[in-house]
């Protein structure tokens, strides 16, 4: 066991927060086993509930490029202090920053007046402080909006729904996501003074999706927001008893941009025994959107990956370092995941893993070295299967903070979380603490902790050429 | 049957709305028993649906004493003449109005500075377009708030908590509700400058419940507001974390008394073969809080006495009339409860029934007249045990639009809804049509039919002298 590393993390527990304080004994009196300190966690991880709680409490939402985005980190920092990391550093760099205003209202004038509930999406712009009112145009995909002749939105708003599943991979964010992500583009493009969509997600609370949208270049933003699916649903029955009638929208949406700002990606290492071998990179992102603290997205992430680090530590020195990338303005445009992929370009990485995906349960795991390398792959999978994961044989991608590994064609893990619910909260101010389920944040931590572990302790390397 | 009343229920099928046209065919070729109507609407009543989705979609919300409300009492005029009912009329009366106003926003400036989701409660003052920033002191309940010295909370806000829990039968209401009702009035006694509760509900979302409070007469109002479940929770984990540190809170709310406006009930009537006979009152209220379009609150009560009265005729002209109260600013103050009590306390009813406690099934059977009537209560009750209801030996007290049925002495029956989840509801911006459970309405329009049809068909006295 490495003292230096110990030693830290024991100060800790009478140094520290309360709650850091409480982090409780150890997994084993004497020298732990990998698979001993991951069953313990299963139990009694109390990191990673420490981080999400501490930092939704403490600093609340944190819009990336803004000065509560600047607090976070130094708060990431000081955490990290108190956990014993070491390196611990923020990497600085600069952004084009959003911010979503004062004003964010919306309401039916003719033929049934009433207001609903709307938030802006990122990279909307203003419809000044007075507003837009104007007849309001329903379609029912991204597709049929495309398919609306040039020029026949021209002083209209444009309304876009969408048909939203919750399941279990998440995959129902991809045949949605296009009204979010390219719809509010498309109607610019055919002359719409504004756009409102139907949130993106799968739940029915007065609480809008916000998210990116974006603009293609020669097309000059619009105002864009998304109303929650309760009013959405709420416009298309007043579409219905409208028979024919304009339904005329007055909207207020007051975002701006304000130029050239600070974020930057947060840094911190359990320094491995071998300097000489590449890290085992661990990504989440610090940044949440303005209008929640960022519980399951994606404070539980970064939670999660701290614990997992920290655990690996408790069975003795790993042979590589275990980074952590807590990344900067993700949320916005990957800003910190690029900034980070440039800035070590040079710094090859063994393998890397991201936890963006909420705070359920993991049930499956995937790799993109099954092929080059299926021995590890293989006691990859089986050491994780006694938490109730699935092996897969699809190739893992990385998330978004992981330009690096996809960029230096490095291994990638994804260890997939349960997405049933997840788009009922995301992006949402519903994305609160009260959220997460200790239970299956802890099997998060025991699944990380095994995974980690192995990849820290594994010489060799883990992505062979094929 | 009588064909007066037939007719134009079977006119509204053609010349009504689409909406109106779908309720579809009866529930016999011809001559129906009661049992056969109300076993029809179990599975078929589509009355009660179109209510609630037309009031929410064509009306929205409707705040006691405004221009909504207005347009409200205009659209169930309407909604009533297409569904055939005779007799139709609107009762006004004046009331003084308190409105929302349009700045409702919270912040904690220290020591962990972050926004918070909060709206006004009915009768709050407002802090002005600025504000008020004061320390906030906490209370984990009304009677830890009573226990504190007078003037301890001068230049304070005060915060008041609760630990209010779902119970099928509502009763934690009566727990946590002094927090809202009387908490802001005992902080402002005690020298605070405004006060924020922990939301009165139990479910944890980002929207607050709102709801009436009142001052002492002698305690100037001061401004009050409810923090969203979770934000009260964060603000308690914040007092926790602030470890003695005065936590300060930024708050605006700007409603306002607008004066004396005129408020209304509707009134509709089923009309009885005899009419020397006292009629049977069924009641819902009409108005909402401004931050929701009220399906659960008390729209859906109000499809579900239509329904039943309509459903009533179905097997017959009925002995007695069945008459609606649809009434007005029940939530700031059952100022239409108290006026329909005035205008007709000449007018004997019979039976006084109210349906407002959200559109989930019905369990229990209530009545005041068990010991007095015990044939006619045994009858009722047994009537309805095939939809699942039980028999109680509670005696029912009837709900807030009966003022006219307590004051008479008349029968009062409760037909208890389960609340297991109304309290998620309560007066959020979260009460909104896609909440009913199709299902369970229908359970109400059927339990309602059958109780309402012997009602109206039975001749003597209810409520017997004791």
């Amino acid at each position: 066991m490495n003292t230096r590393l110990i030693a830290p993390i024991a100060l800790s527990l009478v140094l520290a927060s309360p709650a850091a304080a409480q982090l409780g004994p150890g997994p084993c009196e004497d020298a732990c086993t990998l698979d001993q300190v991951a069953d313990w966690a299963l139990d009694n991880d109390r990191i990673a509930w420490d981080f999400v709680e501490a930092i939704t409490t403490e600093v609340g939402p944190r819009q990336a490029g803004t000065e509560a985005e600047e607090r976070a980190r130094a708060w990431a920092v000081e955490w990290l202090e108190e956990q014993g990391f070491s390196n611990i550093a923020v990497e600085p760099f600069d952004m084009e920053t959003w911010v979503p205003g004062e004003s964010h209202r919306v309401e039916i004038l003719s033929p049934f007046p009433q207001p609903m509930v709307v938030q802006p999406l990122g990279n909307s712009a203003s419809t000044g402080d007075k507003g837009i009112e104007a007849e309001v145009v329903g379609f029912e995909s991204v597709g049929a909006l495309m398919a609306a002749p040039n020029g026949s939105l021209k002083g209209k708003i444009a309304y876009i729904s969408h048909d939203m599943r919750p399941t279990q991979d998440g995959s129902g964010y991809g045949f949605a996501g296009p009204a979010r992500w390219i719809g509010p583009g498309i109607a610019a493009g055919k002359g719409a003074v504004a756009t409102v969509i139907k949130s993106v997600g799968t739940d029915f609370r007065r609480n809008p999706h916000t998210g990116g949208t974006s603009f293609p270049d020669r097309t000059t933003p619009i105002p864009a927001g998304a109303l929650s699916l309760p009013d959405a649903a709420n416009l298309e029955r007043i579409f219905e008893r409208a028979d024919g009638k304009p339904v005329r929208m007055k909207l207020v949406l007051t975002p701006r941009m304000i130029g050239t700002t600070q974020s930057g990606n947060v840094v911190a290492d359990i320094t491995g025994s071998d300097p000489s071998l590449p890290p085992v990179l661990l990504a989440c992102h610090l940044d949440s959107w303005w209008n929640a603290p960022g519980a399951f997205d994606d404070g539980a992430g970064c939670g999660i990956i701290a614990a997992a680090a920290l655990n690996v530590a408790k069975a003795g020195q790993p042979l590589r370092t275990v980074r952590l990338l807590i990344a900067g303005a993700e949320e916005v445009g990957l800003w910190g995941s690029k900034a980070y992929a440039e800035a070590h370009a040079d710094d090859p990485i063994a393998v890397g893993i991201e936890s963006d995906f909420g705070a359920d349960r993991i049930w499956r795991f995937e790799s993109n070295f099954r092929d080059s390398n299926p021995d590890l792959h293989r006691q990859l999978a089986q050491s994780v299967a006694r938490f109730g994961v699935a092996d897969s044989g699809i190739v893992a991608s990385g998330g978004a903070d992981l330009n690096i590994a996809r960029e230096q064609g490095s291994a990638i893990i994804d260890l997939q979380q349960d997405g049933t619910r997840y788009f009922d909260l995301h992006h949402t101010p519903d994305d609160t603490l009260d959220k997460i389920d200790p239970e299956q944040l802890r099997q998060n931590v025991a699944v990380w902790t095994q995974v980690v572990g192995i990849l820290a302790n594994t010489a060799g390397p883990l992505k062979r050429s094929e």
